[in-house]
C-alpha cells in the first residue's frame, strides 16, 4: 500500500435517462441496498482510512441523506455538490483535496468493484503518477463512418472503466483545463494534459449499472460471491 | 419473414479453456439445461420450419448424444463435423447448404439469443444481402500500440455479436477463399470477399459465454425474462 494520502472521488451525478424508474440509478437497490452505497462500502472495506468524497447533485441530497438513515450508512464521508458534466463534477470534487497523495475516481454506479482492483490501482498510481483500469475485448469490432463500417483489430483495444487513479497533482492541473466534451473519461482529461496513461487489467465484472438488466446481473454476480 | 429457405448455422466448437470446467462450455447448464439447448430452442421459437446445422466437434459428438437422451431434446437438426479453427467450421456447416435463402450463423454460447434479434437479422439481410447485429460501447475505449495507448471515440465504434445472416450464395462465396486468422467473424470474412456489411441493432443481454461467471449472469437474466 502506497504511504501517500489516498481519496476516492466518487461520481454519483447520472440521471439515469436509460433506466426505466424515476429514482436515480445510484439509489436503485441490489440486494436490498442502494447502489452507491455498495460502491462505497467497497473503498471502505479496501481501506479504513481512505478518504472518500462523495460528488452528487444538489436536488439528490435529500434523498441520500434520507437512505442514509434508513440503511444506518455511518461511513464519514464528504460531500460536493455535483456540476453539469461529469467533468465538471469531478472538478468540484478535486477542489476539495488539499496537499499530495493518490486518487481513485470511480462511478459511483459501478458497485461490484472488489478491493484487489481498487488495490492495484493505488499501487500502480503511486509508481507511474496513472493507473487506469481496462478489459480486452471479448467480442468483435467495428469502426464506422458515415456509409461504411470496417473490421478492426479487436486486439489493439481495450474498454476503460473506472477506477481511474491518479497522482493528485497531475489530476488538479488536467482539469484545470477548460472542458471538452469530446472527453469522457479521467484519462481523456490527464492525456490531454499530456500526461502518458497507464492502464492494468480491470475486471469483468466490473459493471457499470445502466439498464435495468444490469441490475439483476450485478446482484447474480453479488450472490455468486458469497 | 423472408419467404426464402432459412438456416441456422449453429458453431459449437469451442473448447471452453477458459472456463473452470472440463466439459466443452456450451455443454454446461443453465436452468438445468444444457447452453447449447437453449441456443437451438431460440432459433425453433423463432420458426418451426427453419433449417437448423450444428457444427460439433467429432469428440463431443458421444457427449451431445447423451444430452439429447438426458433432456429429451427432438428438435431435428442436421450435425456437422467442425473444422480446425471456426472459419473451417463455418466452412464445413456452410457446404451442406444447397440453393438459395438466408443463412444466419451464431454461436453455440450465445443462448440469450431473442427471437426478435433473430427475425430482424432474417429481414434485412433478406434486404441487403448480410446483416450483423452489434451494439454500442457503454464503456469508453483505448486503442493500444507496442508503448501508448490512446482515447478514441467510442461513438464510432460497435461491439459484434451473432446472428450474422447472410444471403447463402454470398457467404459460401466469402467462405470459398483461403482462411485468414485475422478474420475474428463471418462479417470479416464477406467483407473481405468484398461485400458492404449492414449492422442492426443487438441487445446487450445476447451475451456469450466465456467464463463461469456468464454462466450466473446467463441464469440471472433468463430468470428474469419470466
Amino acid at each position: 500500500m502506497s504511504v501517500q494520502p489516498e481519496y476516492a472521488l466518487i461520481v454519483a451525478g447520472g440521471k439515469g435517462t436509460r433506466m426505466k424508474a424515476s429514482l436515480p440509478k445510484q439509489f436503485l437497490e441490489i440486494k436490498g441496498r442502494p447502489v452507491l452505497m455498495h460502491t462505497i462500502d467497497a473503498f471502505y472495506r479496501y481501506s479504513r482510512t481512505i478518504q472518500v468524497i462523495l460528488v452528487l447533485p444538489e436536488e439528490d441530497r435529500p434523498t441520500w441523506e434520507a437512505l442514509c438513515q434508513q440503511h444506518a450508512f455511518t461511513h464519514p464521508l464528504q460531500i460536493v455538490t455535483g456540476g453539469a458534466s461529469r467533468f465538471q463534477s469531478v472538478q468540484n470534487g478535486l477542489r476539495q483535496i488539499q496537499g499530495t497523495g493518490l486518487v481513485a475516481i470511480h462511478d459511483g454506479v459501478r458497485p461490484l468493484i472488489r478491493e484487489d482492483i481498487i488495490a492495484a490501482s493505488f499501487r500502480l498510481a503511486a509508481l507511474q503518477g496513472s493507473a487506469v483500469a481496462a478489459v480486452r475485448l471479448k467480442d468483435s469490432i467495428r469502426v464506422t463512418d458515415q456509409h461504411h463500417t470496417r473490421a478492426v483489430d479487436r486486439a489493439l483495444y481495450r474498454l476503460i472503466q473506472t477506477p481511474q487513479t491518479f497522482r493528485i497533482d497531475l489530476i488538479q492541473q488536467a482539469y484545470a483545463l477548460p472542458e471538452d466534451a469530446m472527453l469522457t473519461d479521467d484519462a481523456s482529461v490527464a492525456e490531454r494534459a499530456g500526461h502518458t496513461i497507464s492502464l492494468f487489467e480491470g475486471s469483468y465484472d466490473n459493471l457499470k449499472i445502466t439498464t435495468p438488466e444490469d441490475l439483476i446481473v450485478a446482484e447474480a454476480l453479488l450472490n455468486a460471491r458469497q
